[in-house]
């Protein structure tokens, strides 16, 4: 029988997961919840932690806690410096911060920082744990990863190292325009055969820039070009195309993408990358984080 | 002592301007209202300019009323079946809609329509009349014109007709993403020296997207690189440059641009054109309005 391990955390803004895993890094026990960080009060993160993971700990009281994502941010339960790119995951889990009073049994992973490519500053927390349990699980140690989301990251990749990456607001841009814009007031729920979301991809790449092509989701509707169900997935679709052109314009034409991230939206950029004409290997976001914590419970100084 | 001669009413989707016109176009009084089309009731337009006109109707009862704006549209008083570009100005003017039960004394403008450069309906309402103005009054016949705003509009008008035009959601997407979107935690109010402006302005002028430089509003406070009470105006920067850009890509690099807006829209979009090496001409919108309507007034046939 497998023995337990190590319980590793990926606790973000909107949700916690925690799982227990075996000896060979597989889950044994997974538990979800919505308490992420920002649902979290002021000093409330252990009784928190406690009350999710408690009952794992009382009964394996010796094995580390791992735990990555917006947790080690200035809101969460502990700040931990972030790691300048470029840097080895071997370098963020030798920088792991303790949580205090926990006497080293519980470590978050740090974020990481880089200049980006227009000298701006660019920060990510928990991608940089999906990447590395891609690199150590996968042996995938070169590349170009994108990891959709609210803020979606492109992570340049080198001999396992992270070199250099770029945030894109693609997700929030969505959720904002669709909820507080006039765009949303002509939309309607509805299922799209996947014919706007690619006209969307197509708008997008064509010459006058994202601010211009929105409006046509307004006039798309007015004029009755597409129907009130199908203007979401163009908006979309603009979006998401929007953020690939912008990237080939960081990162250059890759011909293949490693794209972190399940279900819908997983989808929706395997055929945004496919419009592209580039090859995707699709991670699950959320096996690529147990991987990740995995290789700092091997990698720990106490296992 | 000069005679009014009409009376013109500039009503759009947040607000009303009457003026009352004296036989050489100039303004002998004016009344300026918040009640935009959007703060009427259905059916209650009639009451509203009688509220708000009614004693210059009851003075003047032989002089027409021209309006121009969004109460052409669907949502206004009558809808005004848009002219197609390219149009010039006398067709507007010989297309304009009779306010039903007005005996043709109350007439509104047509919109105009056009296939966009991307294959994609525009629409435009109000400011086909301040560029009718602009040409009439003051002669200029051939030019890209800008007009900021909500949706900013950028018009090309030869031999003083609108050839075509684009839509670019500069004004929307900064006020919804000030408000609702990550970007606007960090602002503070205050004032800018211009520099933060200037910055965002560089910013969309490098690669990467709009959706990329979004995320660095946030990131440039958060490392403290920009204070929060200069936040709001780096994104402002952000965004009118990359409408220019866009703009750009569109009408191609023009050495000059005729700028209806006053006040701080003007003052900004006049600082971006300078950054670009465009020259500027300004104008006043609320002038140019008039001076559409007036010129509709003289080729009125009830004139």
């Amino acid at each position: 029988m497998t023995v337990p391990r190590c319980i590793a955390v990926d606790w973000g803004t909107s949700s916690l997961r925690a799982m227990l895993l075996g000896d060979g890094g597989e889950v044994l026990e997974r538990i979800a919840g919505p308490k992420g960080i920002l649902a979290v009060p002021e000093g409330g993160f252990a009784a928190e932690f406690e009350a999710t993971c408690g009952k794992w700990r009382t009964a394996h009281p010796d094995i580390p806690v791992l735990m990555s994502g917006m947790i080690g941010s200035r809101q969460g339960w502990v700040e931990t410096p972030s790691v300048i790119a470029p840097c080895g995951f071997g370098d963020l889990i030798r920088r792991m911060t303790e949580v205090p009073g926990s006497d080293g049994a519980i470590r978050v992973m740090p974020g990481v920082e880089a200049v980006g490519p227009g000298g701006t500053p660019e920060i990510m927390r928990g991608e940089e744990t999906q990447i590395g349990g891609i690199v150590a699980r996968h042996g995938v140690r070169d590349g170009v990863f994108c990891i959709p989301g609210t803020h979606s990251k492109w992570v340049q990749v080198e001999s396992g190292r992270i070199l250099s990456f770029a945030t894109f607001m693609t997700g929030e841009c969505f959720a904002v325009l669709k909820t507080h814009s006039i765009l949303g007031r002509l939309m309607a729920d509805g299922t799209d055969d996947g014919g706007a979301f690619r006209k969307g991809l197509e708008r997008a790449a064509a010459p006058g820039g994202l601010l211009h092509h929105l409006f046509a989701v307004r006039t798309m509707g007015l004029f009755d070009r597409l129907p009130p169900s199908e203007l979401a997935d163009y908006l979309s679709g603009q979006l998401i195309g929007s953020e690939i052109e912008g990237a080939r314009a960081l990162f250059g034409s890759v011909a293949e993408v490693q794209l972190i991230g399940g279900g819908e939206v997983g989808a929706r950029y395997s055929e945004a990358f496919g419009a592209y004409g580039v090859a995707v290997t699709l991670w699950d976001a959320e096996e690529a984080a147990i991987a990740g914590l995995w290789a700092a419970a091997a990698a720990s100084p106490t296992k």
